[in-house]
């Protein structure tokens, strides 16, 4: 059992979820880092370690109720006490109304929306016999806005915000602290390099966001006073438009 | 086959749906109203047809993608040129977060999103063609705000809008008409009547909404011409806290 | 003394502001138009008078509180009892932000914010007594978003929806229906069609807004039925992105 | 002349702008602190000392574009390097439309929104010609919703909402931070202390936001990297509703 508090990552196969472990990580935070494949997530373990924390990987699939409550319980029993839990997942994806199909609907929102409302649902569970705690879900542009071609996406995003939004007046009373930072922009990983080289190019200028400055965003939300909360936030590059 | 333009009431069942239907029968549609057991609609069927207009009734799980293609597939074939569609199924529940389980999560979502993305996905596909139409996606005042106790039904109501304001951008500029009232009050129902007895007796000062100036509402929405569109509208009593 | 209900519109020398006058005319109501001078409003009363209405042109500066306060009090003693008032008066312009004068900044706001606030103030007063009537701001694109270059602009129409929203708080409850519809687009005016001229031609395709359909908008809020009143809605052409 | 960079913060008279300054100034700013009477900031200069920092204090009526001119001015020709500007004027009244006169609307705009709109002027023309800098404008609860009693705070915040909107929209992409964070939440003042006394009585649970948790957070935004701006967050206490 550690004695220091446990963060807890959901969905921390990306480069924000990664940053983030290993931000808490840096505090003393015990981090328990899950995704569908434990085993993709050794590298990140092992970076934890070599830079001197403490991580543990779980294999487990977000939008599987029974899965989730066996982690959260497994977590408390045997590594510690939750104290933060970051919600990470995304889903992006792009196609018009017609060309959605039920499947490509319903996948995003178990994997947006049903994953997140099951990890606050289980970190609520855990955190109101203690009365305090730090909830976080990760939203995205198309947490505000229903852009052309993003009916699943912006449907899973908006469900994702009320959650937060549902959450934070009934848990804040009850001293648990939940946040909805909105990433308006493209952020530095492996997809958009891939896939989207001229914004990628952007880099150079800081037109896209780091990882690692996300997380920064995320420890400082964790860190406010509870008289001076913040529930949600914008971050964007300073050349994007909006 | 009807020579007069036909609309689809998705969730006929409850007061609005009966009076949205009511009210476009008055106009010359024919209506087709759909909910999951038809012989329910037989009521409003005969109602429509004593005020001397059309109506048939469709026994519809509107969660289900092959029962909404169907759907809209007979009604093309048998009946006539779809031109107006109404989702019009709500799921109004409160639970605090912890109380909430994921059967209940999810069926919200399936009644109150997935059925209106499928409806909204089926109303495009016989519109496009055609490049005009009007579809309509019922709202409340969780479409806007995630109450304590809320996060499954605004869940839902936030992924509708969403998808009505992707709809609205996507299918917009072809012609369709995409629209969004959100209704911020009690309705005159026999589920307020039973349930809320105190609200229910604001209706002698008009505190609660009226099924037929809903109706009215959403008729004006149809009958707007393509340069003065509204997507969004509120719809409050006057004596009502907002 | 007119014993039909008057409609004062605050802002007529403008094709929405014209459209809107011979729009209530047509129902009945007996017009007090208005604009800084009266002179210019005569061709609109004409037009009412040959249409069959019942019209009165007012020179009053809006900006200024005696001559508000006036223009009231003589409309009332000497004409009739007012029904609706429609405030109308716009300042669209933009510069950056180290362009804007302070006396440009001061002047849009008086024009467009203080003058919205005296017509609000004085309407309130002549109908709380009745307890009934209806007072509608016309709002704007910059209602909602403070885009580059708008500072003023929207300075002063996010000002004035702050108005419409607190008087509609206030003064619902008390009977007073106070809207505030948002005009999202180019409307067919003369200044459109000399300073925007390829805009003006997608009039061809009903690109841009008929005041006479803004004129219909503004009629249907003020019939609504206390049970279900607007506070907001916008009105967009078909093709307009947003 | 300082070498070290220079923060300004009109507005300084508060228990906010208060802290905010010797925030800043603990980071090694030179401080320029304005109010109407330089007279009244010598103790906040004095403790700024004590604490080991470098203030001014100006006596500068920031609805007067000359004198707002003159202190920008000033200030780069005889202290240094302007890269923070705080606008922290606020102007809460409260009084049902009728009983809200001409005077108390003006004179609300020009202290909360005309001032504003003349800092981040002036804020602009130093900070444009060297590509960065950052510029905080304090919203509030009345930023974002006009309830009832509240035409002149809100129209005025709206107002300055709308500023910063328009002002990050043009300056971001020129590499001038621009911020909104919106304090909803009463903060621990003599104002709040003598004329709130129930709601004061709160701060032995963390119920009102204390000054220096903000400063904190203006802070933490100055210190964003540029490709991680934030434009706008809430800050509230755990326990308020909303």
């Amino acid at each position: 059992m550690s004695v220091t508090p446990v963060a807890v990552i959901i969905g921390a196969g990306d480069a924000t979820g990664g940053a983030i472990a290993r931000r808490f990580a840096r505090e003393g935070f015990t981090l328990c880092v899950t995704r569908r494949q434990a085993d993709k997530l050794q590298e990140l373990v092992s970076r934890i370690e070599l830079e001197g924390g403490r991580a543990h990987a779980f294999g487990c699939d977000a939008r599987v109720e029974s899965e989730m409550v066996q982690l959260f319980a497994d977590i408390e029993r045997d590594i510690g006490s939750i104290e933060v839990v970051v919600f990470n997942i995304g889903a992006n994806v792009r196609f018009s109304i017609t060309e959605t199909t039920e499947r490509v609907y319903r996948k995003v929102w178990e994997m947006a929306a049903l994953s997140g409302f099951l990890t606050g649902r289980e970190a609520a569970r855990v955190m109101l016999p203690r009365g305090r705690g730090t909830i976080i879900f990760t939203g995205a542009t198309a947490s505000l806005r229903g852009g052309s071609g993003f009916c699943a996406f912006a449907g899973a995003k908006f469900a994702l915000r009320a959650l937060a939004q549902s959450m934070a007046r009934e848990l804040g009373p009850k001293g648990i602290h939940v946040a909805h930072p909105i990433i308006d922009g493209a952020i530095d990983t492996a997809f958009i390099r891939d896939n989207f080289p001229e914004r990628y190019a952007l880099k150079e200028q800081d037109g896209i966001l780091n990882p690692e400055h996300i997380a920064e965003q995320y420890w400082q939300i964790h860190c406010q006073p509870r008289d001076a909360w913040t529930h949600e936030l914008d971050l964007r590059p300073w050349m994007e438009t909006f």
